[in-house]
Formats: C-alpha cells, structure tokens, sequence
C-alpha cells in the first residue's frame, strides 16, 4: 500500500516515520509512505501558500495553486485523495478498514488557517478525526497512516487485532499481568484459575461492562448473542448496586 | 500550564515538540511539556516493561511498576492524571477547556498491547481521541495536548478561536481567497461585495449547511436563533432539490 502526505509541515513526520510499528512497516515493504511539502510548489517567488480571506476575518487561507500543483503531482489513476478537516466525516475503525482497500491512499493535511474551499472538490472524501481543533492536519494524518498501517497483512500478528476494542463492536476487557498483587490491588481469581471457559465468560462479561459505563452507544447500534443479553442483564443489576 | 507526557516512546514527540504554534507556545513559556520514558524506571535488568497477560491471550500487557513509579515520580497535589485508551471517555473541544484549567496535566500514553487494569486505578480520567485503534497513546497524546496549547492564552488570536468548528455548536463555513476563478471554480459572489450583513448571513448560511450536510447530529443537540432556524430550513428545501 502506497501513502502519500501533503503538508506544509514536512518536518513533523520524522519521527513519526522511524518509530515502533510504522518503522517495521516500511522496512518489510509493507507500506511505502511519501511526505510532499506543498509548500515548494508554491509559484511566488517567495514560497507563500496563504493569502487573505475574501470577504474578510481573522486568519489567512490556504491558496488552491500550491496544494493542488502538489497533489497533480502525485496523483494517478488509483489515487483516492482525503483531506483532514474538521468539517469531515468522522473517522473510525470501519472507515480505516475501507481505506485500506486503496492502492494508493493521498493525505491532503488540512489546516488551522483553512484551505480555499475549492481545494475541497478536488479530493474525494473529507475527514475528521474528532470532534476537536487542532493546529493543523499533520497529526489527523499520522493517526489516519497508524491506524490503516497496522491492519496492512503482516504488519502485527492477526491475532493481535481480533481481541481489540470495536472490532467485535465492544471495547476491550481489562488485562492483568504479574505480580498478583500491586500495592494491594489484585489480579481477579478467575484469571489465575486456568480455567479456559471460565476465563472467556469473565472476559466478555468485562467488555460488556466497561463499554456499558464508557460507551453505551455502542450498545445501541449492536446485536447481541443469548450469552451476551444474559450477562449484560447482570452487568446492569450489578452497577444499579454501585 | 504544564503537561507530562509519560511513554514508551518518548523519541517520537521531538518534531512534535519543535514545530509549529507548540515550538512557539514554549518558547513563549506559556506552556511546559515535559516527556518522561517510563522504560527508565523499569526495575528489571534488561528495563523490560511488559509481561504475558494471566489467563492467556495473544500479546503482551504493559506492567504497573514502571508506569507507576514514573508517574509517582512527576505527580504532585495539583496534577490532573489521564490514560489515553480506546476505552476511555471521547475527547472533544469541551473536554480540551476543561483540562485547560487544570494547573498541571500528566498523560501517561496508552499501548497497544494493553496495560494492566490496575494501572486505571491511578488515573483521574481515559480518554479516547476517537473509535480507532492506534499502535500506541503516543498520537493521541499529542492530539491532546496540541488541541489544549492553541487555547492557552496568547498562544494564537483569540478571533482565531472564535470562528471555528465546534466553537458555536456548528462547522465552518467555507472559506475563499485568491484568484478569483481557479480551473473554472469561482468565488461565491457575495464575498466579493465588501457588503457585511450579506457576507455574515451567507456565512452562517454555508456553517449550517455543511453541518447538516456532514454532521447532522450536531444539529440535534442544538438551539437557535430566529434567523438560523430560517436559514437552516432554506438549506433543508435546496439541498432537497440537489
């Protein structure tokens, strides 16, 4: 899978490129992942990409002529191109998975100062990562690239992705390593029994739990099995008791 | 204000920490961000962190003594403590005001191979940036904390803030600035008019549409004005004719 970044902050995504997963990724080829400054694209002499916004306001916005001279650059007939922004459509694991069936996959980062709403029409799905403001598109973009990067074949273990939150719909169950005791907190028993259905029950029972309190959303939208209803029908009396 | 980040990875926040309104921002001293490797405070020989999970399963689960002892060796009386996790609480540009009030903030960077439970105990707060999963709480980390700078005072114009997504309950209206005509594409007209009221209400106009074009949900939760409600239903009747 072929990635490519615009962004008038190059510079950010060194580290971002040589650590943990993404850096095993593309040393297997596993990912190629191409940064592009838009910013050298720029046509005035002095390398500026904003301007003044017509009809007035606080801040300078982004012009069409750089950003759009940058991704013709790239673009190709298999390239499907998204820009961060806050105005998009909410990311989430399922759209990582749909993204992930790109051959080539364009990042436009967006912006705090905003893009030329033209620049818009240029790229076929907008997208945010949340509901909140950042000082410009480069961290939506890394978060995009991990969360595709790690469902790539081989990347991680499958095992590894099956047991995490939202895959099953629910979130993760709480883990426990050694010791058995920290500063006077436990490991529960049942974990420590071997007892490998026992195990699973208490696992899912714990999922139902935490996303009921955290997340019950989650619920709404889910269809559950007869386990499942019964132990999330004890969850609820156990937590109407707290 | 001041945030430390507590991680396994602390080489990754070092173009985060030199770019951009965050570089400015410290060195404006208007923010401290400090980054803490709790692999440091491993107490095993070879400073290994993690351990197989009780009652088996794929992956390794993070141990509570080096975390914890990195975060007793930062926490004091006025520290605000946060897990970034997927099972934790949605952050959005709310929950990014409240935590700037607190005096200081300490983020300990979730993993993807999962903590040890007890590890939550010692936490004021989780906090999930989004339903995604990432390879690690390092991303979210910084999303947080570069959400959180751009409001500390004086970091940017406050008029920056004003006019932005979420800031009034809906997105941004679309912005413009020069040429004129790009590729064909034109500026809407009445940006062009210097006429004030006009701009404002197609403004507020375009907010509400792409609202409701993109995130109907925000609408839900929303009241307005006499004139929003006219204009939003004008929006309704033309996008129905699209």
């Amino acid at each position: 899978m072929k990635i490519t970044i615009l962004t008038i902050f190059p510079e950010m995504f060194n580290d971002f490129l040589n650590t943990s997963i993404i850096k095993k990724a593309r040393l297997k080829n596993l990912v190629d992942i191409k940064i592009v400054d838009f910013r050298s694209f720029s046509n005035l002499p002095t390398k500026r990409v904003d301007d003044y916004p017509y009809g007035g306001g606080p801040g300078m916005v982004l012009m069409c002529q750089p950003v759009l001279d940058a991704l013709k650059s790239v673009k190709t007939d298999n390239s499907y191109v998204v820009i961060t922004s806050p105005i998009g459509v909410r990311f989430d694991q399922q759209m990582a998975y749909r993204l992930l069936e790109k051959e080539e996959l364009i990042i436009i980062c967006g912006h705090y100062e905003g893009f030329d709403a033209r620049i818009y029409e240029y790229a076929d799905q907008h997208i945010s990562i949340g509901d909140y403001i950042l000082t410009g598109g480069e961290l939506p973009a890394m978060v995009i690239t991990d969360a595709i990067t790690r469902l790539v074949k081989d990347t991680i273990s499958e095992e590894a992705t099956v047991e995490e939150s939202f895959e099953d719909g629910l979130l993760e169950y709480p883990q426990y390593t050694r010791p058995e005791t920290y500063e006077g907190l436990q490991v529960p028993k049942v974990l420590l029994s071997g007892h490998h259905d026992n195990i699973r029950v208490y696992r899912l029972k714990e999922s139902l739990r935490t996303t009921y309190l955290n997340r019950r959303d989650l619920l709404e939208e889910r269809e559950f099995t007869e386990e499942e209803k019964k132990l999330l029908e004890e969850v609820i009396e156990e937590e109407k008791k707290q």
